[in-house]
C-alpha cells in the first residue's frame, strides 16, 4: 500500500525522480531507525549515536514523505547528514559486534540506509544533470 | 531481521508477551505514521489530525521497541491514546475518501493501527490476569 | 512570539480554552523532552524511561500546536498518557537522584511535566462542563 | 535548569566549545520547531516545508543535546541540512507574509535558527583550527 501512496510524491524543480530508489531510501531509513532505537536500549557506548541515528533517520524518511516541502538541495544536504551519521552509528556498533548480536545487526541496518541514502543522492544529481 | 531484533524485548512487570501480536502492532504504527505523513501532504482538512497521527504511531511504536523503559500500565495509556488518536484521524479521511484514493489508503492505515492498539492492549490483559 | 503564535489555537468541540494553563503546558513539555533527552545520555538505568519520556513529551507539546487536529476525548487520553510515562521517568531518575544531578534535575522537569498534564486535563473538564 | 544540565555536554573529537553559542542554537531550534508546527496547521503553501523544517530543527536541537553521540563532522553536516532547510521554509513563508502574521512570525524563527546554526557551525570551525 505505502508504494501506492508514494508513488504521488513529486518534489519542486526535480521533474523526474527514479521512484525504486526513492522507495528503497525510505525504506533503509526506517529500517535503520527501528534498529537503532532497539540498539540503544542495551546502553552500550554507542546508545548515544543509536539514538541520534534513530532521530535522523525518521526525519530523513518522513522529509522523503513530504517532498514537496523540499529542494533538491536541501534533500542532498540532509541525506549527506544522514548517510554522515549511519556511518558514525554503524562504526560505534561494529566496535562490539562480537559481543552484542543486535549490535551487528544494528551495524548493518546504518550501513544499508548509508548506502541507501548516497545511492538516492546520486540518483537525484543524474536526473538534475 | 527486526523480527529477530525485537525478540528480545522484556518489560518490567509483564513476565511474558505474545511477540507477534507485538510485532504486528509495531508494524502497523510503522504503517499508520507513514500513510498519515504521506496523507498530510494534500492540506486536505484531514491533516492536522494527520500529523497528530504520525506523531503518536511513531511514539507508540519506538515505545514498543523502548518497552523496558515501560510500565504495563503506561503502556496501556499510550495505547488508549494511540487508538483514540488512529480513530479520529481515520473518521476525518473517511468524510473525503471518495475524493481522494490517498485518505482511503491513510484511513485503511489507522484503522488497522487502531485494531492493532486494541489487540495488543487485550493481549497485555489476559498475561497480566 | 511563541504566546502571541499559539492564541489563535482552537480545539473542534471545546469553545473556551485557557490559554494560560496550556502554554504552561506546552511549556513543561518542552522542558521534559529536552531534561529527558540530556538524562539519557548518562546510560543510567533510567534512560530508557527517559527516551520514551522525552518522546511522549514532544508529541504532547506538538499536539496541542496542532489541536485542531483533535477533540478533547483525545487531548484527555494522551495527557493521562503523557502523565503515566513522566511519573514512570521520575520514579526512575529519583532512584539515583544523589547520585546525579542531571537524574535530580530531570526528575524535576518530569513531576512539572506531569503536574502540567493534570492541570490541563482538569481545566478542559472544567470547560466542557 | 536547561543551562544547567546542558553545561556537561562533551563531543568526542572538541576539546573545547562555546556553550553560549550551542544554548543559543538550541533554544533556536526549539523556537524554530514549535513555530513551524503551528504555522503549517494553517494548510498554506509553505505548510508542508514547515512541516520538514519542525523535524529537522527538533532532530538538530536533540542531536546538540546528545552531542557525545556525535562527531564534529557528523555535527557540522547536521548543521548544514538544517540551515537548508530553514531557508526554504523561511522563504515559503515570507511568499505570503503579509497575508498571515503566523507565516511573518513563523518565517522569524526559521531566520533566526539559520543563523544560529551558521553561528554553531562557525564557532566549531573556529575551534577546530
Amino acid at each position: 500500500m505505502m508504494d501506492e501512496m508514494s508513488k504521488n510524491l513529486r518534489m519542486p524543480g526535480m521533474e523526474m525522480m527514479d521512484m525504486a530508489v526513492l522507495q528503497a531510501c525510505m525504506d533503509a531509513c526506517s529500517a535503520c531507525e527501528q534498529a537503532c532505537t532497539i540498539c540503544s536500549m542495551q546502553r552500550m557506548d554507542c546508545a548515544p549515536a543509536c539514538m541520534n541515528c534513530a532521530d535522523m533517520a525518521g526525519t530523513m524518511m518522513r522529509g522523503m514523505m513530504r517532498m514537496q516541502g523540499m529542494t533538491p538541495a536541501v534533500m542532498m544536504a540532509m541525506l549527506d547528514a544522514c548517510a554522515a551519521m549511519c556511518q558514525y552509528a554503524m562504526d560505534k556498533c561494529m566496535d562490539h559486534a562480537d559481543m552484542s548480536e543486535v549490535c551487528r545487526m544494528c551495524a548493518q541496518a546504518c550501513r544499508a540506509c548509508m548506502d541507501a541514502c548516497a545511492a538516492m543522492r546520486e540518483s537525484m544529481m543524474k536526473q538534475a544533470s
